[in-house]
């Protein structure tokens, strides 16, 4: 073989002996003959991951998990009217989610003559702590797959609010999967791939890219900036608070639907930023909106981000020194029945609209709790009629789905939903 | 001052020491006097960037850079008719590049009664490897400004390309703005406080989000996978070859213009892949289309990812070995008189096509070179008839930019074109 391009026959090298043109208008038998050639290398070829963030649990991954810095969100219309196809989708799904988590990749290509298992673009990334996350929409309890009583109470369709801009077609879904991790391709691979598996059973409904915010200290706990330049979460619910996420966001005994315990329910909106209306109103009016100092993010009330939020105080002239409708005023627990909410949500920017030339940015927000009636939909009416932000924010898109607990070794997502059904 | 949330009257920290309220309320005299008050803290409270790209130099930033994890590409259209605007807004945008590049916020903002002059969702972030590059469309070169004389021949309008589905509302414009960083709100922010700083003399008409892939070893000479699944740049220009970027990057000697000498020309093509056909074809026809084997990225004439590329090698019984309409071949220096680019794309994931449910995803493609007519047209040109992969793809935005040589310290984008210009 000459290293220089020439013409002489060369047989390829890592392929079969003879002519892969011939053999492309063979016969199967040949082909079968030669099922192992030429065909991605399984496991050896791909790095065992130490970022792996384990895929079976009594909860779910990626509720409790701290939050990665990618996601890729995506919702699915069942294509399919039959249960059991539906159950086969979920375990199918599942077995992929075990590998995918561990930075494996797909498996059950036999040749070359066959599509790929998969697809590849995460091939050599390792598992960037990738989890999956899956959620069932309200409509899948619909009578087509026999579930409609095990509709959660806690389930229910999100009212209207006040303002709300909702574009359909990147709301609601039978389906949801949540992926997150530390690298972009990762996350998409994962999706990717799950929709791909879906074919024949369920089709992507909308997807949804976020970004969240490295930082560049090096403590974990350092809290992100949102779009608004703002320090956002600083007193959200923490994993190593276990009584909090008991109180607050797993399904538990108070639950209707017994399939449902050591679940949640997941909230996500599409809450576009009117960016460049915010970039124009003055610093100290952005901060009596939110009711915190932009630098530091402390509260009004201090000087230090995590200083107490003295909702009562007020200046020595009048007036509440966190004013009336500054956000966290609004969302606070004391004023929506002592209610919290895990917010595990993601910056957006998908590009200018086209409409008005401004930029088409903002918050997905993604929410997990016990019971959106109580939690969710109360926060919400509060800040839809009284948070100072709403002028600033438009809610485009929605969807509420009801996660299930977590899966068992060798089981599947959904598997107490089928379990108990099957029961009744 | 009580931690409990009391409501004794209380004195607001870190700020004035008698009532906001009131001085909300109050002249512009009162709040002249306290223009340090309770503002973003400058200089200090950002980390000096130890990551930080240089701004200046001979070249710009961002094309010879080896390629950031991120991506957002901005499109401008002006909407001032001045001329003199025009050059201050370069003047603007180069002096807050010069700060954004090292990780500094953007500063000017007097008070907190006025807007922040940084949006500061990048605080604390340092530079993230952040590069900024910025382009001149055909269309700034038009009577408006007085530039016409200065048009250079090599930015011509890209011929419309068999296959080509342009969405007019995502090609062209007057100025773009590549934004590169390692972090995804470092690279928005930018953009995002350009485009502020644009107000009344350009506007957004469109803007890219794209994602690189990171690689899980240590060596930062893997080459990417692109959504293909297939490693994507093997044979692609590197930095370290000063004399391949001489003779198909730079602008130099040959331009008809001396004010692009040390520029380039960038030529963006969002390229939308049909995944999900590409998902159903065999390994065996991938490996055909590409010319490459999916796993190792060795050309099918050889074993490992950087063995020659034989295009005159054929089988035994007939038939290249690489086909005739592999992508490596049609886009092969020496099938398109000895030409090359630099390839500097993104991979995109944009949510799911409403018309189709399918994944509107792919590659955001960005090359750089001397002259486009010579290079991306004639190797366009050639794909656009014979890659085996056009069946995959559809090309559905596309642009062309004059990026002007490097900034000299203290001078700004573009300079050399409006200091050429005057003198003639």
């Amino acid at each position: 073989m000459s290293e220089t391009g020439a013409t002489a026959p060369m047989e390829r090298p890592g392929g079969p002996r003879f002519s892969r043109r011939a053999l492309l208008a063979g016969t199967s038998a040949a082909a079968a003959g030669l099922v192992t050639a030429g065909i991605i290398a399984k496991g050896s070829a791909f790095a065992a991951a130490s970022d792996a963030i384990a895929f079976t649990g009594i909860h779910q991954a990626g509720i409790a998990t701290p939050a990665q810095e990618r996601l890729v969100f995506a919702a699915f219309d069942l294509t399919t009217a039959s249960r059991s196809e539906l159950e086969d989708l979920l375990r199918t799904w599942s077995a992929a989610a075990a590998r995918l988590t561990e930075g494996q990749p797909l498996e059950g290509s036999a040749s070359e003559w066959q599509p790929p298992a998969d697809t590849g673009e995460a091939t050599g990334l390792g598992s960037a702590n990738l989890t999956l996350t899956v959620g069932f929409g309200r409509s899948m309890f619909d009578r087509r797959f026999g579930l409609a009583s095990r509709l959660p109470a806690a389930l229910v369709d999100l009212p209207e609010f006040p303002g709300d801009q909702l574009d359909p077609s990147r709301s609601g879904g039978d389906l949801c999967v949540q992926a997150c991790a530390d690298d972009a391709q990762v996350a998409f691979h994962a999706i990717h791939n799950l929709a791909r598996l879906a074919t024949g059973s369920a089709a992507l409904r909308w997807m949804q890219v976020g970004f969240n915010r490295t930082s560049s200290t090096s403590s974990a706990q350092t809290t992100p900036r949102n779009l608004l330049g703002f320090k956002d979460g600083t007193d959200n619910l923490v994993a190593q608070d276990a009584a909090s996420f008991d109180r607050f966001v797993w399904a538990g005994e108070e639950s209707d639907q017994s399939w449902m315990r050591g679940g949640s329910y997941l909230v996500a909106r599409r809450i576009r930023t009117h960016l460049e209306q915010w970039a124009a109103t003055s610093l100290a009016a952005q901060q009596d909106v939110i009711g915190r100092f932009k630098a530091s993010g402390a509260p009004l009330t201090g000087h230090r981000e995590h200083d107490p939020v003295k909702l009562g105080a007020y200046e020595p002239h009048g007036g509440y020194v966190i004013p009336a409708g500054a956000h966290i005023r609004v969302a606070a627990p004391q004023n929506n029945g002592g209610q919290r909410i895990l917010r595990r949500g993601y910056s957006f920017a998908d590009g200018v609209d086209p409409t008005t030339g401004e930029l088409d940015a903002g918050l997905f927000f993604i929410c997990f709790q016990k019971d959106p009636r109580a939690q969710f939909i109360r926060i919400q009416s509060s800040l839809a009629y009284n948070d100072a932000l709403r002028e600033y924010v438009a809610h485009t898109a929605s969807a509420a789905f009801a996660c299930p607990p977590g899966v068992a070794e060798g089981g599947f997502w959904g598997e107490t939903l089928f379990r108990t059904s099957r029961r009744t």
